[in-house]
C-alpha cells in the first residue's frame, strides 16, 4: 500500500516551524510496511490545496493530510478535501455536542466559526481528538481514502496512535523490521564498493547512510510475523561482518559513546579524560549516555600548558622540547590523568582545531590521541584537517576517533 | 518571484531524519521576498522525481532541490534533473580536480562512482562546495531556473549563504539586511506580548524564533540600498532594548559561548570549570569559539564525589550533609576550580541531568550554578525539568544558564 503525506500551513511555508508531522507519520507508516513515495507542503491557499489533493489521490492509495482543521478562516482543508471528492459537508452531531460543552467548560463564548469544526464529508468516519476541538476522519472513494489530521503534533500525534494507526493496520497484513549496523573508520562509497551485491536486494534490503564521519547501514525486512523479519535480517548481518567486520563498531546501538558505555560497564572498568583540543567534548558525549557516572571517573580539561604540567604531570621538557601538540604530550596526559583520577583507563587528546594556529609540521587538524591503562598507552596521530571542515567538525572527529579507540583498546583488556 | 523546494531522499521518506533543509530555504526565501508556494520530498526514485520536476517547473519560476548529488548509485538527482531539461551531463574540469585533490589529501582511493560527481548539465553556472565533494548548480531553461543544492545541512547552508543567496539577491533589485536580538531568560510568548505592536510591521519586520532555551529575533528590512536598510533597522532595535533590554544578551552574535569568550577577552580576564553533570558540556561549548584558548584555563569534571573532594577541595562534610547536588556543594567547587586554575572567574555545575536519580526534594533537572571570582561567589537554583526535556536539553540548558551567570557577573566586573 502507497502513502503520501501533505501538510497544509502557510507557516511551513515560511519556514517558521519544523514539519515535524511529516516524519512522524512516515516512520509511523514505514514500521507498519506502509510505502511512503510523495510528501508535500502546500499554504491555506483553496486552489492550491485542491491541485495537490488531486494530484496525490492519482498516484497513491492513502492520503493523510495535516494541519487546516481549525476554526479560523484561514482553515480550509476539510471543505476542500470533500470539494476534491464530491462529497457535502453535513453536520455531526455528538461533535457538536462536544464542542458546546468544550467552551461552556472554558467558559468562552461559542463564535460561528467554532461550529464549522462541526462539519464534515459526508459518509466520513470521524477520530476524536482528546487533546484539542478539531476531530480528524478518512473518507473512502473506491479504492482512495483520505485521511485529514488537525496540525498542532499534541494533537495529532496521539490521534494517529490511538485512531488511525489501529484503522491502518487493519488494511495491510505485514511486519517490518529493521537493525543498524554502525561503521567507523570507513567512508560511504567504500563500504558500497564492498557491499554492492548485498544492496541490490529488494527484500530484505540494506541502504548506507552517511552521517557525521560516520557510516550506518539499514538491513530492513518485511514479513508475516516479527520472527520471519529478523530471520531474514541475520544472514545479511553475518555478511557484512565477514567483509567489514573489523568496521563495524555496534550493532542496534545509537552511538560510539553507547558502545563505549556498555563495554565499560559489561567490564567493570573505569575511565578518565585529559583533553586539551576538545574542551570537554569527550567528557560531554561519554557524559551524554545515562548511567555513565558508574564508568567515567573524572576529565581535565587542560587548555594551558600550566594546567598540563601542574595538574597532570606533563614535563617541562616535553612541552619544550616537542610542545603541547605532539605524541610524547599525548602520552605523558594519559599517564597523568589515569594517575590523577585512578581510572582503569586513561584517553588523551591534544591537537589543533583550527581555524588558526596551524604549522607546516602541524597542520590544522593535526591530533594526537593516547589511549591506555596502567600498564600500556598507545597514542594514534590523526590528520582530521580539510578545507570542508571546521572546529567543530574536527573537535568531533577527534572525539570519535578516541572513542573508537577506547572501544578497541577495552576488548583487549581480560 | 515564486519559488518552490523539494527535498530529495528516501531517508526523509522513511521519517529518519527531519527535513530541516525545507525549513531553512523557505525561511531564508521569504526573508529576501521569494514566495514559496509549495515545498515536497521525493524518495531516491528517478521516475517520481522526474514527475515531481516536471510539475514544480511548469508551476513555479525558480525550483530548488536538496539531496541526491552524492556519488552512490542512489544519488540520481542530477541525472534527472538534466533529463527533465533536456540538457546532456559533461565534466567540470574543476570539480574534477577538487574531488581528486581531495581524496589525495584524506588518502583514499578514488572510486569511479566519485567521478560522477564532476558531470553537470551543460550549461550550469556552479556552486563550489567548500564543506564537502558534491558542488551544486544552477540551470536556465527559458524564465525558469532549476537550483541543485546537495542534501547535508552542514554543506547546503553554507552554500545557500555563500552562492545561491547572492546570485537570487541579483535576480531582484532590493537588498535585504537584517540584525538578530538575541534573549535569554524570557519566552517566546511573553517575548511577543511585550513587543506584539512592533511585530505588526512589514518592513521593517520583526519576527521572534524560538531555540533551545533561548528567543531570537530577527528584524529585517528591505531597500534600495545597504545603508537605508540599515538605518530602517536601528531604531527597532533601540525600541526593543527599551522594553526587554535586560534579557538581551547581545545583537549579531551567534551564541551565549559567543558573546563570553568576547567579553572576557575584552576584559583581559580567564575562566574555569568545575562541571559535574554537564560532563564537560560547559567547557566544549566555550572551546568551541576560535581563540578561547586566550582566556579558557581550565575545567575539570569531576563526576565522582572522590575527585569532587580530592582535586577540588570539597569539604567531606559537605558532601555528607548535603551531598553533591546542593547550593554548598557548587560554592565549594567554585572556589576550588579558581584555587586549583589560577583563573580569574569560575563557574560551577552540579546537578540531576536524569533520565533516572531525581528525589522528591531534588527533582530531576535541580541544578545549582555557582560562579565567582575570589572575593564573591553566587550560586543559583535551576529548576530545569520537565516532561518535555530530555538529558540532553537539560544539560545543555544548564550551560547556558551558566553562560548567561558568567556574562552577568563578568559585567559587574570593573
Amino acid at each position: 500500500m502507497n502513502a503520501e503525506i501533505i501538510a497544509v500551513g502557510t507557516e511551513l511555508l515560511l519556514g517558521d516551524i519544523l514539519n515535524t508531522n511529516a516524519r512522524f507519520l512516515a516512520r509511523e507508516l514505514s514500521a507498519i510496511g506502509i510505502n511512503v513515495f510523495f510528501q508535500s507542503v502546500v499554504g491555506d491557499n483553496p486552489e492550491r490545496l485542491h491541485d495537490t489533493l488531486k494530484t496525490a489521490l492519482s498516484r497513491s492509495e492513502i492520503v493523510i493530510t495535516t494541519g487546516g482543521l481549525g476554526p479560523t478562516c484561514d482553515d480550509l482543508t476539510k471543505e476542500t478535501g470533500a470539494e476534491v471528492l464530491g462529497l457535502e459537508l453535513v453536520e455531526d452531531e455528538e461533535t457538536l455536542q462536544k464542542i458546546k460543552t468544550y467552551f461552556k467548560e472554558l467558559n468562552r463564548p461559542l463564535t460561528d466559526n467554532n461550529l464549522k469544526q462541526a462539519l464534515f464529508p459526508k459518509g466520513a468516519y470521524i477520530f476524536r481528538n482528546n487533546n484539542g476541538t478539531a476531530p480528524g476522519f478518512v473518507c473512502t472513494n473506491g479504492e482512495k481514502r483520505l485521511i485529514m489530521l488537525p496540525g498542532p503534533p499534541r494533537e495529532m500525534e496521539p490521534m494517529y496512535l490511538e485512531h488511525v494507526k489501529p484503522y491502518l493496520l487493519k488494511l495491510t497484513d505485514k511486519v517490518i523490521v529493521s537493525s543498524q549496523i554502525r561503521i567507523f573508520g570507513m567512508g560511504e562509497s567504500a563500504v558500497e564498493d564492498k557491499l554492492r551485491d548485498l544492496m541490490q536486494g529488494g527484500n530484505p534490503s540494506l541502504a548506507p547512510y552517511a552521517k557525521s564521519g560516520e557510516v550506518e547501514l539499514r538491513v530492513t525486512a518485511k514479513a508475516d510475523n516479527e520472527e520471519e523479519a529478523k530471520g531474514m535480517i541475520k544472514p545479511v548481518i553475518e555478511q557484512v561482518k565477514e567483509r567489514i567486520g573489523k568496521y563495524i563498531y555496534g550493532i542496534d546501538v545509537s552511538s560510539l559513546e553507547e558502545q563505549a558505555v556498555k563495554v565499560l560497564k559489561e567490564k567493570g572498568l573505569k575511565i578518565a579524560a585529559a583533553e586539551s583540543c576538545t574542551g570537554g567534548y569527550f567528557g560531554k558525549r561519554i557524559t551524554n549516555v545515562s548511567g555513565s557516572s558508574d564508568i567515567f571517573e573524572c576529565g581535565v580539561i587542560c587548555y594551558s600548558n600550566r594546567i598540563k604540567h601542574e595538574i597532570l604531570g606533563v614535563c617541562d621538557e616535553t612541552l619544550n622540547e616537542y610542545g603541547a601538540v605532539s605524541k610524547q604530550c599525548a602520552f605523558e596526559l594519559c599517564q597523568g590523568i589515569i594517575k590523577l583520577s585512578g581510572a582503569d583507563v586513561g584517553v588523551a587528546i591534544t591537537g589543533i582545531a583550527g581555524p588558526t594556529g596551524g604549522t607546516e609540521e602541524k597542520p590544522v587538524g593535526t591530533v594526537y590521541v593516547a589511549v591506555g591503562d596502567r600498564h600500556t598507552v598507545l597514542v594514534k596521530r590523526l590528520e582530521l584537517g580539510s578545507k570542508m571542515r571546521d572546529r567543530e567538525y574536527i573537535r568531533y572527529l577527534a572525539t570519535s576517533n578516541a572513542l573508537n579507540m577506547c572501544l578497541k583498546f577495552i576488548e583487549n583488556i581480560k
